[in-house]
């Protein structure tokens, strides 16, 4: 069978919590998940994987330890792995991420907002 | 270095050509990869890459040999390996592609739009 698409905003419109992503696509061993964010996150990296931040709505503020880049819909930022970053979102964010299928949100920290099992919808 | 962000709309300023990928993003094996469309493409497939497709301006009709799916800013197909497509463009779109950095645009099939040596941007 042929494949569908995926509408990014039927996809956001089918939860409302934060910082829980949910799978909308996989390919290459790499999903695509949708998220959304309000607050700031744990500081953490990723050993192994780098990962993409791609914002659909509302204005990302990532933290590195040197700096801040500010991102708006219509731009993304690729996070290379080893990297120690914060996101941080003053009013709520849609994010499209793009990273392997191994990946784990909060990387090397473990706290409440841990998610290894990850919803498909 | 912390990365900086990649806003999309300047890189596709940067070219005006169709059907020639340029590179915007690598990670993870993959690349995200920034095109214009315009016209129809050559039917095609690849034996080992998925490629995701998000369109960012126009619509894109994808051909699949049963049914056709159209695609609209904001929303992205998945178009899985071994599966014969083919892009059509009525009026120019603009695309990003994730695929794997081994991905040649045109897949089993070799013509004058072939490209395997993609610039990055």
């Amino acid at each position: 069978m042929t494949p569908k698409k995926v509408i990014i905003a039927d996809k956001m419109n089918q939860f409302s919590d934060h910082w829980n992503p949910r799978v909308i696509g996989e390919l290459n061993g790499q999903q695509v998940r949708a998220v959304k964010l309000k607050g700031e996150f744990v500081w953490h990296d990723h050993d192994h994987e780098d990962e993409l931040f791609l914002v659909i709505k509302g204005i990302l503020k990532m933290e590195f330890r040197d700096r801040t880049e500010t991102i708006y819909p219509g731009e993304f930022i690729i996070v290379p792995r080893k990297t120690e970053h914060r996101p941080v979102a003053d009013e709520e964010v849609e994010l499209l991420l793009f990273e392997p299928a191994s990946t784990v949100n909060t990387g090397n920290v473990v706290d409440e907002r841990t998610r290894t099992t990850l919803q498909k919808i």
